[in-house]
């Protein structure tokens, strides 16, 4: 390919609004262009990027006896009615009427269509497992895209869906993805990756795992200990606090508080620290007059996806100073007056909590020396907050968790019966009863999965693109052109290399040295191939691995030879 | 690959609403399930049969320099605007407003999103030509779908877009795709496609081509003379009349005609022929009041692309009974009384006619003996009748036409300056006066080429793959699996095959030679290796040409081999 020609646009200027750096590299190296807000448009460097990652995950899924199909990327809501989706999704799926007032919608996912395909095909239980994926464009209606191609509405993924007979013949497989995984995140040249427990959302289930590129810009916070448990946030398990030795100070007295409401203002003027209050937080729900007033030690955070699961409830945070039934900034558990359609949770952080101060729900004033146990008898206390960093370890019971940011970059469901159920798909059972398939899905993103390549491989200079997935392994630079013997010499080993099968980019622009060498440093292709007149008096021609810096001159003649066992 | 667990449904049975014969065995087969009407899931045959189609195109694609990038399925009306396509494009074309509130569309086409990648990128001559393709879905809402996978709504398609400094450069770039297209149309097996002069329709641009695999069930109509002349009924001229040397019969008479209205009917009651007649047909006109009133020979039928280009109005039939202006049945063009808003065509056909036959424009009445250039002189002629069977080459002058049928499987247009001019796109030229580049587009879309290569290649027991596509170059039939020898056999031949790199589908099935055989012929894969206790003991497996039906017995160690010969 002559660069003169590649598609794309290059330039030393960082984009303003890039904050992450693959999205920073990618348009200064003209892999991508924006079109719309979370849509791109690929240019040649980018797609052949993603159709060799595209390559290694369908290689690792045939590995895995996966078939691949394609369904559609529009679907009719009828068959999203059938698991409900149609409705319980909110805005981020795209809904529209075709030309015959047919309600339809841009596919996210593809649960239902594979149950579609599954359903009238298998019959009996010996058809199972199977595994069936497709690598297909997908649309989410994101809220806030960001990052270049990290968080974007139209992207292209590989979505699987495995059909078992039982929950033991899920988990084999579940655990030959997870690994094929690892293989995949290996071979695109992915450095820092981990797999975490994560919250199955929107797909049902209960099992589910997240690949994350361990990123500090990444918004997934991941609680990490160094006894090997690895966790989402959202799900992670807070360990519950021993009984405390703490003297008890006394009875409740109601103390006056004036205009203190933030848990540092209360400290500050009692003389006490964030551990020994309680923190209300107020969520609204979805569809219902209700609310949701969670409960936890004013040292610690609520975990949203922790406390939907046990309200069941879908709550939004709200802010109760639009509540007339709530006295914001005094609310406390103590003589509080809600109606029916409100819920309280109580934090395991509170439950030996002694000392504390609440808030009154009256106007400027606080309670101060509850006691739980005491004050509070008959409550029930549930795991809703936040682990925190230096937190004790869930698993070992004894290391202390660190966080981590990640980028999820896949993951992995065990869905159970939640579509084969809903949409009737049986099959004859070994003896001869029928049963319901149990399913497993697995989403991988190609784009965010090179975005993610990137942040991991590159310098201040550019992009490093492992040679797993470069676009062209070489980039050959020929200085000098109207130099006879540089033009025969490039020719020849541009046209050497194509025909060992490896694609070069030509640099054959008339530009100055200094201007190739930067640009192919930006754009990051694994091996740099200079031709230039001073070389060649010397019968050198000079190859560089972007990766190292190593260079080496070696004869014309042995180039080719050379490069292959770069590559 | 284990038939076993193959992904779709087989079947005997012919589905009643499946016409088109491509249609019924890629359902019967299991190649693909319906969803919706108009969209399919792919099954893993369908898919890795496309998948192999796309590679093939690819490569064609990048012999001809073509850089594969990705655009957005879902775009911005913004860009849309630009080249007044968002408006001008009816209800095929689906809209809908994101959760902002931003109005989109699901792309059909990409000549917009071409030049808008273009546009930075370019800015000098010497960076053109060059030729941008994608292959990724698009989705049309398509009035009537039918005929599986020959029109559907969505669908995958490969679509490039090449920009040139010359309309001398484009027309050797285009020729150089047309090439490709007849390359990529033999690799997959198609047998019978020509290429026809085309109408450029919602493109734009002056000339175009279609590629027509010749079917009788097409529905475009393609006229075709020996001398080489080939063009789509849209855009094929009729060759003029000579001067009639029929004998004036007299003057122009009305005649009762009472309740005759058509042209059958009046020629019996007078006792003349429809060339005698004169057929008028009128249209509405998007949009406005007036009405496009066409005349054309009783013997011909209007061309509504030919006419659309002549009145550049956007017309669709109309019935002339619901016009007051008109008198239905006897409209005719002496005494006719239309307003300002209305357009009067006259047909090539009418130009010399003699001792004609008209409508009267009053009821149960119509003129005799009408000699257009007497009774109607100072009018202009148009060419807007559809070519017959049997009429002259317009090309030779000499031969004689026949109409074929056929299915459109590819496209191309030279679309001139139409979007660069439109979106603003100019580049220095080589005298550095600014250029506006002129572009060509090309399309085909990969399950309409499946759907007919299974049209060309199929006999009464099933489809006959071509080998060059085939999902699986080898069925297997292992008769007897419970026989050990057949057993260690099959399995070491399934596994040397695949080894060396050829695709098997294994029927591992406890089922019938007779349903194997049956079922391996429905699926057609090119070769099918038998292995049975009976041709074992003859130390022989049996390998069939699907194609040629050809039966040879080899020892087991010279399969792998014969195989391999044979593909």
């Amino acid at each position: 390919m002559l660069l003169s020609k590649l598609c794309g646009v290059r330039t030393k200027d960082i984009p303003s609004d890039a904050k992450m750096v693959s999205h920073q590299l990618m348009l200064r190296a003209g892999y991508m262009k924006q079109m719309s807000n979370g849509i791109y448009t690929l240019s040649a460097l980018a797609q052949k990027t993603c159709l060799k990652i595209e390559n290694i995950i369908r290689e690792e899924m045939n590995k895995l006896e996966g078939q691949e199909v394609k369904f559609p990327v529009v679907m009719p809501k009828e068959l999203w009615d059938m698991s409900g989706r149609y409705t319980s999704i909110g805005s981020e799926m795209v809904r529209f009427e075709d030309r015959n007032n047919h309600k339809m919608l841009l596919g996210m996912t593809h649960e239902e269509a594979s149950v579609h395909l599954a359903k009238n095909w298998v019959t009996s239980h010996s058809q199972l497992p199977f595994m069936i994926y497709q690598i297909q464009t997908k649309f989410r209606d994101e809220p806030r895209s960001r990052g270049g191609l990290i968080r974007v509405r139209e992207f292209t993924m590989k979505d699987a869906y495995s059909f078992h007979t039982s929950m033991e013949d899920l988990d084999k497989y579940y655990m030959r993805v997870h690994e094929a995984y690892e293989n995949i995140y290996k071979r695109i040249g992915l450095k820092h990756f981990i797999s975490v427990k994560s919250d199955t959302g929107m797909m049902g289930g209960s099992v589910a795992h997240e690949f994350m590129s361990i990123n500090d810009s990444g918004e997934d916070e991941l609680i990490l200990c160094d006894c090997g448990y690895k966790s989402n946030q959202e799900v992670a398990e807070c360990v519950e606090m021993p009984a405390s030795n703490e003297a008890v100070k006394g009875e409740i007295k109601e103390v006056f508080t004036d205009d203190a409401k933030e848990i540092d203002a209360v400290c500050k003027l009692l003389g006490t620290d964030a551990a020994h209050t309680v923190k209300a937080v107020a969520y609204a729900i979805k569809g219902e007059d209700g609310i949701v007033l969670a409960f936890v030690r004013g040292d610690k955070e609520i975990n949203e996806a922790k406390l939907k699961k046990v309200t069941k409830k879908d709550i939004v945070p709200f802010s109760a100073e639009n509540d007339s039934r709530l006295c914001a900034g005094n609310i406390g558990p103590i003589g509080l007056k809600l109606d029916g359609g409100c819920v309280i949770v109580y934090d395991n952080s509170l439950k030996n909590a002694v000392n504390m101060v609440i808030g009154a729900n009256k106007k400027d004033y606080h309670l101060d020396n509850v006691c739980i146990a005491r004050d509070l008898p008959n409550i029930e206390f549930f795991d809703i907050a936040k682990v925190q960093d230096g937190d004790t370890c869930p698993l070992c019971g004894k290391g202390k968790v660190h966080i981590a940011h990640g980028i999820e970059i896949g993951n992995i469901f065990q869905l159970g019966t939640k579509y084969t159920d809903s949409m009737g798909m049986r099959v004859s059972g070994p003896d001869s009863k029928e049963i319901t398939p149990i399913m497993g899905c697995y989403g991988i993103g190609v784009g965010r999965n090179l975005a993610c390549v990137i942040e991991d491989n590159h310098d201040d200079y550019g992009i490093i693109m492992p040679k797993e997935i470069a676009p062209y392994p070489v980039h050959i630079c020929a200085l000098r052109l109207d130099d006879e013997r540089v033009q025969e010499t490039t020719n020849k080993l541009y046209s050497d290399l194509e025909k060992s099968g490896i694609e070069c980019l030509f640099d054959d622009r008339n530009v100055s040295p200094g201007i190739k060498f930067a640009e192919a440093d930006l754009i990051g292709m694994p091996v740099r191939l200079v031709v230039s007149p001073k070389g060649l008096e010397e019968n050198l021609v000079e190859i560089k691995n972007r990766a190292t810096g190593e260079v080496v001159k070696v004869n014309p003649d042995k180039a080719v030879e050379t490069i292959k066992s770069m590559l």
